[in-house]
């Protein structure tokens, strides 16, 4: 069994962490990311877990991911949470590397990493609950109130994000189990999300995916490199110890897919102002071809001015982000048939300027809002990546 | 757009389906099923959907399983059971060909069917509900209480079953909501389940699946061709119509995980009967490698008595049949942190003298029980497969 030793460990290092939690020092996690980086275990691709960075963010979309949040446990504070941290920090760096975790009891659901990243938030409250109320960048703060909103609190808030995400379900559901177990006595789960896209190999690579309303979605989105990286990663002007990091939009948006299944397919082209099936904007001919809002047709815009993506539609270089879609399907409420939509995630240097006024525009007048329903919302900051023996978010905490 | 015609039809005929229930006559099926046969959308592996069997139970299993019971609704009998029958044949030949079904609103859905399959079961109580009592399979009927039971009513039972796989998970979302919207006047759910295994391409294929406790999870089950064949597949000498079908137990097991997880390694082991790391027999080396239950350290047999593989072993050549089990992780209850196990199904000609001596022996005593809850429970008979032109369980009616 790989890691035998350590997994022999595991129950009494489980119990001393729980017993006592800001136990673990920086000396554990180098020696942990040094094991992590022989990588001997790995059978499926990895994604770098250090870097500048956080990964999960620019990575191309994994087939499978969990959103969690969770709230520090009442009286918890600085301590619980760098103490939290470092577990999280240890345990990512070896398992996104195919390598169990220190305290992993099922050591063989981690040797097929399958691109396996976890990402790391932190909700505006979180900042009060570690005493850094004065570092928290100024638009990590919950969203106005929007006419759209029907959000309920089983979706909504948290102290801490926690996001996995793999090309393998199993690989996922582990990580998880074990990221969850080890933060127990520290932090309890606010809610979780489960979202998934086109499996690996049975769609071209690189194909836009399709969400649950039978839409390519993703189609215009920063492109990788200097693009995205000028859109999404903080520079530090604002918070120093933020730079290299990001913020993060979570929207969980119901699809009402029985009366969206009543229109006829010119009028949901019409209400998104693109075609179903081959994603082009109505004014052309294939996907990547770049709308003309312009342009008419006997004086009326062939793109609809209500259009999702005429609404939608950065109208300065200021208002891009990077969106990250991922379909949620749930077994329905009882008497009902379906219950799916998007966990709509999106990543941006700064809400109030970037994402802010398309959410705006979109919850005044949008011909999609119709057929959904935002109910759940919860924003945080993503901090930077990690250099070994470093710690995510440590920078907050000096 | 794929059948775009069909598409732009498909309200009125939803509306005339649901208004009035069985109009769909047999020249229709015939239809579809020609289309199906074209296979001109299809741009993933299909699975054959005519045929003496239903497809979905001796393919390999694919990634993502839905398992839906449903009731059919108060009133509802023989005309109503036929009416979704046909619509369930038609578009289950369709959407497992690639092709969209005939009143599908998202066409782009169903184009890669990444081995989709629909597989179709009958109830206990839907022998009586369509007045043909007389003509259930014996073995098809409630399991008997079970001492380690703790069934849940929102787990078991069912006048229907539809299972639907894929390797894709949105395709499988997809043909699960156009199968379940079409037959909505019908039946009502009674449960929806989903599971998952490792996903194509991130394991070596062929390699058997692991669980959630850690263990691989179908070592040994009957072989294809022969084997599994003679295990599965009723001869009819019961009941004539039932030639070629099967029968299906359906058992939602809870995973204990966090008790698991205090075992050491080899406590796990000796409850197994296996070397969790390899999958090997304690009296073995290599995952395949044939248990010996008769041999002894120090008088004391090397694989306990009580261990799982030891009471699960088939005692007699009569007490085999086909295991088929996915993981469930599904959102954990407010203040706990996991919702996992198995969706435990088999396949047998006859429940009684294959299924019920091993699952009485379990009950009975298997040291697995204190990490395992059965908390859902269901049988169905799976009637034979069909031929173009044909619909599903149409022997049961004639
Ligand atoms: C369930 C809810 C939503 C669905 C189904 C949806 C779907 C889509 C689709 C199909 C497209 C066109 C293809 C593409 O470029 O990806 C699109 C574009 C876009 N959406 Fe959404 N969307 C939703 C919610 C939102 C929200 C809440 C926002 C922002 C607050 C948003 C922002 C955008 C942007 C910026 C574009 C690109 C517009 C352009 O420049 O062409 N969407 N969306
Ligand atoms: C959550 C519940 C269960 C788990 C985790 C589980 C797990 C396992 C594992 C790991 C093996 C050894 C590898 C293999 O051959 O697949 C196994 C074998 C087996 N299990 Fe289970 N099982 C469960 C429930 C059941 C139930 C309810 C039955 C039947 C009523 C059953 C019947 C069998 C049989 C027949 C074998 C093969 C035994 C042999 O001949 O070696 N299992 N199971």
């Amino acid at each position: 069994m790989p890691d035998s030793p350590s997994a022999r460990l595991s129950l009494s290092r489980r119990r001393l962490l729980t017993g006592s939690a800001a136990v673990l020092g920086a000396a554990g996690i180098g020696a942990a990311a040094a094991t992590a980086a022989t990588r001997s275990e790995a059978t499926a691709p990895t994604v770098p877990f250090f870097g500048p960075h956080q990964a999960g963010i620019t990575t191309p979309p994994q087939a499978h991911a969990h959103y969690i949040a969770l709230d520090l446990r009442p009286g918890a504070g600085a301590d619980e949470a760098v103490a939290l941290l470092k577990l999280w920090t240890t345990d990512g760096a070896r398992l996104t590397a195919g390598t169990s975790a220190l305290a992993d009891t099922e050591p063989e659901l981690a040797q097929a990493p399958a691109r396996l990243t976890m990402t790391v938030g932190f909700g505006p409250t979180f900042f009060d609950r570690v005493g850094q109320s004065g570092r928290r960048p100024p638009s990590v703060r919950q969203l106005p109130h929007f006419q759209i909103d029907r959000l309920e609190e089983r979706w909504t808030g948290g102290d801490l994000l926690l996001r996995v995400a793999s090309d393998d379900p199993v690989t996922a559901a582990h990580a998880v189990r074990v990221l969850l177990k080890n933060v127990r006595t520290l932090a309890t789960i606010r809610w979780t999300q489960r979202g998934f896209r086109n499996a690996v190999g049975t769609h071209a690579p690189g194909q836009t995916m399709r969400n649950l309303m039978g839409n390519l979605d993703g189609t215009v989105n920063p492109t990788p490199g200097a693009d995205v990286d000028g859109v999404v990663w903080a520079d530090g002007s604002g918070q120093q110890w933020f730079a290299g990091g990001t913020t993060m939009v979570v929207r969980r948006i119901a699809m009402l897919l029985d009366t969206w299944d009543e229109l006829d397919p010119d009028a949901r082209d019409l209400t998104m102002g693109r075609r179903q099936d081959s994603g082009a904007p109505l004014t052309g001919t294939l996907e990547h071809d770049v709308p003309d809002f312009t342009r008419t047709r006997d004086g009326i815009p062939i793109i609809p001015a209500n259009s999702h993506i005429a609404r939608a539609h950065a109208r300065t270089p200021a208002e891009r982000f990077l969106r990250q879609a991922y379909n949620y399907d749930d077994p329905p409420p009882a008497g009902t048939t379906t219950n799916a939509g998007l966990i709509f995630v999106t990543y941006q240097r700064d809400i109030d300027t970037q994402f802010l006024p398309v959410q705006r525009r979109l919850a005044q007048a949008d011909a999609l809002n119709t057929w959904t329903r935002p109910i759940g919302s919860a924003v945080f900051a993503i901090p930077p990546g990690v250099h070994d023996g470093q710690f995510l978010g440590q920078g907050l905490f000096e």
